[in-house]
């Protein structure tokens, strides 16, 4: 793999996580809990689309190949997609597509505060700005876990049930492959080793405030990075391309 | 009716009609013809939502018995909304879609930017910010009606076909009643009479350059001032009110 092909396929694999999380997110709109949250987190999944989309757009650029970010988008199939799993798991109730959202916030703070400093000027600016709207989506869905998890007996409950479906796709976050390793010796992508412990910390006392308590050890899922999904990519992805697919003027 | 009556009244059209309509947009959310239309129409959907919540706010301080905009939003049933029957028609297609917008945002221009003159301050604050949102909007939904009108056949008899479903909603967006006629009178409310001439006029030029024919006498529907709706608005509202008549916990 040259060092343009890694730039491709790690520029591809933060667009598809971030394309497939605002889909999901995105379900939501219309059938919040109540107005405001509704306004709150239309607003989240269009800024993670937007990011993206901004995304797709430079990995398009890079690959040089005359696709455009809409091609990727969709007319990829679940094979050729990269996202992590963690946010292709179904929204479920409200406490498991907020605690989701937490482990993500919490990785991508770290992760974009670091990428805005990569030598991939790109990368940089895509990263610069979204460090600014992930603070604002962290301190939103770490709020509702500590109100689940300080609320009702019945809320506690399913915050709890939502930590044992999601932890186990915590772990794929932190995977390099070789192309992180080529990216990381040209000052271009982030040692996601380093930002483990920190991510840790942060939501080993976000669950202790929540009184969830993290299993000594867990097995962790893996696959994304090998374009391995879980059974929902599929479905996700024939509701976002079902339109795309079809000729516009067969549509429209 | 006093004049209180008459602006509660008054201010829950609007809240209702924003309210639908920003539903109806958001089943888009996702689905967009491409990634770029996806945010466009998203954002759209949200700026009407946010208008919505305002008016809903105001109408519930206006009601003063306790009730919030969230339960005006989410506790009454159809008889018990008010917004224009144009709003609650489905999506269909994007030339639809785009056709219902290029209508409502047409009037919604008009009409804002008469109400910003408002004697009522919040009424007035609330359509000054939106006359910037509707302007954005309303060049979005005409530029669309010109590409179908413009584009393949099959485009433009997709126009065609959406205006003879919704032409017959435009008339009621003119109906005044006893409400409107009290506060007219308090230089609070628009005669709509007054905006009709200038949105036709503004319709019939957009229709011609998208070579769509207005018939010269249609039988216009009717309806929604007395809380009487098509068959639409009853799927609608039960879409969007299942999660908030649960108890939280019991969904949270």
């Amino acid at each position: 793999m040259n060092s343009n092909e890694a730039l491709f396929n790690y520029t591809l694999r933060l667009g598809d996580t971030s394309l497939i999380l605002a889909q999901r997110l995105s379900e939501w709109t219309g059938h919040g809990p109540f107005l405001e949250e509704d306004l709150a987190l239309t607003n989240i999944a269009l800024d993670i689309l937007g990011r993206g989309k901004s995304l797709l757009e430079y990995a398009a650029q890079i690959e040089g190949k005359g696709r455009s970010a809409d091609d990727l988008a969709f007319f990829r199939n679940e094979r050729e997609y990269f996202n992590a799993l963690i946010v292709e798991q179904s929204n479920g109730d409200y406490a498991k597509t907020m605690l989701r959202q937490a482990f993500i916030d919490c990785f991508d703070l770290l992760f974009y505060t670091e990428l805005a400093k990569s030598k991939d000027s790109v990368l940089a600016g895509i990263a610069a700005k979204s460090v600014k709207e992930i603070t604002y989506h962290k301190r939103h869905s770490f709020s509702w876990i500590k109100r689940f998890g300080n609320g009702t007996e019945e809320s506690a409950s399913r915050l709890q049930h939502a930590f044992d479906e999601l932890w186990q796709f915590t772990g794929e976050l932190f995977e390099m492959t070789e192309t992180d390793t080529i990216l990381i010796k040209e000052n271009i992508a982030v040692d996601l080793a380093t930002l483990k412990p920190m991510w840790e910390k942060e939501i080993q006392e976000l669950l202790r405030e929540a009184h969830i308590n993290i299993p000594e050890t867990t097995f962790m899922q893996k696959g994304s990075r090998q374009g391995l999904h879980t059974e929902y990519l599929g479905f996700i992805l024939a509701e976002m391309q079902t339109l795309p697919r079809m000729h516009p003027t067969a549509k429209w």
